[in-house]
């Protein structure tokens, strides 16, 4: 996480601390870029959305320059001034850097249901657009935190029609994560040359790949989303849908997308180990999905995994509760290479599996033998520190 | 738990040690009627069963003697084994009794995916047969626990057509708990005479309202059965569906379900206290339902409970992630008479409704304000103790 990682051009970046809910650490960053941007975004599905979600969901189609996230406060079920006071983040920002003919997106992430304390975050928003290009990437992905225990970031560089191309983004854990069509707070920027259409595409098809696959906790967050700007300085053709072009940068964007998911299931909280639910040998894509997701979400699956416990019984458990038909005695399951279900019945290799367990990243595959649709879903075990960790958190 | 109980006529027990997963307690138990039952079930949706169930499912509406019952191990994922092992425990007690003419159900709980034991568990029935009549019922209740803290025992005493019937009930836990249609193992008999068509009336609904309306961990087990016999020595006339009489029964058999649900929920695994979640003023019974369970499901709001923290933004966002359309701004939230959310936002009672979660039965009460609809679902804390059982089951 910490290796070495590149930037796109162009873009800059500064964070600052605000006290919004704990004092001496940064808890605002924003995000610059000199040249405009082509903008797209994924929101959550949630019902409840912070109205930080609604205001980016309704300019997601304007020329943009950045986006003012803070960290320690959703800005969520705040009523008519939450509203207000994601635009005047937004504003606030423009104002600074005299912006007038493009956005300046906002994201918030923390406790739901606290007004923001905007007596400090306009005077702190003010002292961050000065030291923009004071601060790097690495500090504005300590800055988004919450209960994340280290920052996530992931940059990738690549060649499009001779031209250097990077591509780098940020992203947040680490509970309240099942997303739906987006996760977590995530950034993405980019300096390729990319039509508005094609962006949109990539990142929908990106985020499908990797934040839509990942679960710690079965709660979609209300504030989930992932923003990918491009800001074209690289220089390059612009890319349309469908191309050579197109498909080099999609696989490079898929990399950081799964980069940074993974990164959150490592972080999950209480954490000590990730899982990689590899479901096989399903009829249709949709039953790979919901049977891989559903073993995932099993909170007896997760616990065993925590304990090295090959208890396999509870992931046939769980994939007979998904609501999907299969036939029970074609089931093979494996921990890794370890097969512990042959048929769906017990291979008794439990003091190999229970070895094969003992690992800080665990495979279970499962292979239905029906037909030959496959998915994986990524979550991590569930330990004493979830619980820790959730039972006091807004106190 | 350990209050007195009544026993409907003409039932008798026996328990007996067969140290099926460990040895000096008692697992396995026989509930024998001398005269005939009409019997009714429900069964586990889970797609993969349990053969004892298969076996009850296939044979439910025969006449009955009983049930011979197992703990210690599910007989699930065992295999063509499995099925022979359940068909030789129902046939050593038959055999034992020299039943020809009707059927006694079979019934396992326990690890999933183990043989059973029946070197020692066909000897065990033979000793429990011939022990009948010198056991309690409040002794089985205990012989059926897993990882259970105490027995479920539940009697009401009634009169119908001015003859004493008797409904008693027994029931175990406590992890595993999601039923969809049914539950963990739960046996109800009764000395009404009653037909069949009612009886099976009569349970399906009782468990609609019951069984089903809790949640410990949101996972549907593989061996949920809910079995009810009547063997009709009250002497009343026989009771039809839609008369008088099936009313008076069917308030007795909710009360026994509602009880014994209520005990599963109290002693779910690693629970502190128990939550129902009512949720009112949906537009429909399904959204009602939908809404109320995915707030019960909710690690985040389940932990929040356990740490005393009002943390009602994890229940606007389970609520906003279930997939149900609603309008957050009329949303009312209320920790029994506290209310924390109004029209969507919070009403700073925090040290209040901390205060009102600091007791062993927490109400969570929403009204979404849009319809008449409501639901009550049952869950409890999620804490620590919930981790410690589950990371280390089978080993």
């Amino acid at each position: 996480m910490t290796d070495n990682y590149n930037v796109p051009t162009e873009f800059m970046f500064a964070v600052i601390d605000a006290a919004i809910k704990y004092p001496d650490r940064n808890d605002i960053a924003i995000i610059y870029s000199k040249k405009p941007c082509v903008a797209a975004g994924v929101f959550t599905k949630n019902v409840v959305k912070s109205p930080s979600v609604i205001y980016d969901m309704e300019r997601i189609n304007n020329i943009a320059y950045g986006v003012v996230v803070n960290s320690g406060n959703a800005n969520t079920c705040t009523g008519k001034q939450g509203m207000d006071d994601s635009i005047a983040m937004s504003h606030c920002v423009k104002e600074g850097l005299n912006i007038t003919d493009g956005e300046v997106f906002v994201c918030s992430t923390g406790v739901i249901g606290v007004p923001m304390p905007m007596e400090r975050v306009i005077p702190a928003i003010k002292r961050c657009v000065v030291k923009i290009g004071q601060n790097s990437l690495m500090e504005a992905a300590e800055a988004i935190m919450t209960t994340d225990t280290f920052p996530k970031i992931k940059s990738k560089t690549i060649k499009i029609d001779g031209k250097t191309v990077t591509i780098s983004g940020i992203t947040k854990g680490s509970g309240m994560i099942s997303p739906n069509m987006a996760t977590t707070l995530s950034f993405i920027i980019t300096d390729a040359c990319v039509e508005k259409t094609a962006l949109d595409n990539a990142l929908r098809q990106s985020v499908e790949q990797s934040f839509n696959k990942i679960t710690v906790d079965g709660d979609m967050s209300t504030n989930d989303c992932v923003l990918l700007l491009a800001n074209g300085s690289s220089g390059n053709a612009v890319i349309k849908t469908d191309t050579p072009q197109y498909d080099v940068f999609k696989q490079a964007l898929d990399e950081i997308t799964m980069s940074l998911s993974y990164m959150i299931v490592k972080d999950g909280e209480g954490a000590t180990k990730t899982i990689c639910i590899e479901l096989n040998g399903a009829a249709t894509q949709n039953d790979a999905e919901r049977l891989a997701r559903k073993v995932a979400d099993s909170m007896l699956v997760r616990t065993a995994v925590y304990g090295n416990d090959p208890n396999w019984g509870r992931i046939m458990c769980a994939l007979g509760g998904a609501g999907v038909a299969f036939i029970p005695e074609n089931v093979d399951i494996y921990i890794s290479n370890v097969q512990i279900v042959a048929n769906g019945i017990g291979t008794k290799n439990d003091e190999e599996a229970s070895k094969a367990l003992d690992v800080k990243e665990v495979v279970l595959r499962i292979d239905l033998r029906v037909g030959s649709c496959n998915a994986k879903v990524f979550t991590c075990d569930l330990t004493e520190g979830y619980i820790k960790i959730n039972a006091h958190y807004t106190t």
